[in-house]
């Protein structure tokens, strides 16, 4: 995250994602989706569990939106 | 928002429409869009309460334009 | 802006298209184009008054280049 | 430019172009090409005078390629 | 990476790729994809090992996932 | 380059096409190709010798690998 401060709402909105395992879908600037939880979000990346037991690494940079799925 | 400053114009603009409950059109870079109502806003995301009551958090990074709806 | 600072010639030149109320397109990453006047600029973001009246507020990282009309 | 620092090869190769008003070719990240040549470079736009006698901002991040013509 | 810390999650998971010689795919932001093993990161780039035994540089900045193939 | 330091791999493998005048293909963020060879790398650019001897400048920011061709 550009600012990954554990303060922020947005940085609280997806720890509490990981926290209870919800089920989102990550729309990426590329057009591509992917569903699953996440697992863990650091300043690079968050780790996605997708819905085939994949795990993801996905880009923040990456990233349009998230929301429950 | 690369800077978060609330006397900035456009950080006050969005903060009108989160006040106001205006509704927006949010068009990302992606070419999607998405509309309903802005929640919150903070430097790295905003909340959009989508119009089937669905809380999407948007990427500021992947914001083209946003305007009343 | 990147680089917001009054001296600079792009920065310049936006401010003249906003004081001569100059129409102009511009462009976006995502290929659309949008039409009117520019009504202010900031680091984030600019806001331009399209033709049927509406209000955009367009980001800076999401604009290719911008020309008058 | 992200370093605009006229002694880089890229800054003082756009110089020349400026200089020696070099016809060029400018790739967007969009896909869209624009020709002309550039009357002057700022760390946050280029401003090309289009074949067509218009001249265009176009923002650097937005650049791809630019080659002569 | 933005942030090259050994520390961080998404550095020790590319790492390990690197140890293991895990064969991934990731994804761009072009919508290509590349296959795969993970030879070494640094901080503007990896190096992917593909399949037909080409060595690509991939830059970070493109990448939007990577997973386990 | 984000971090042009020649002690990276990233910055030494380039520097390495650059000396032995390898042919390359670099594949852009807007999916376009090119292809040649690699005269000079800055913090912004790097410079290719496409193959009907044109130079092109391509920006860092819009590329997705160097492989050689």
């Amino acid at each position: 995250m550009p600012t990954f401060n554990t303060g922020l709402p947005s940085v609280r909105q997806i720890q509490s994602f990981i926290k209870d395992k919800t089920s989102v879908e990550i729309g990426l600037l590329n057009n591509q989706t992917a569903e699953g939880r996440i697992l863990w979000l650091d300043e690079n990346c968050l780790c996605l569990l997708e819905n085939r037991e994949e795990k993801a690494l996905i880009w923040i940079h990456a990233i349009a939106y998230i929301k429950p799925h």
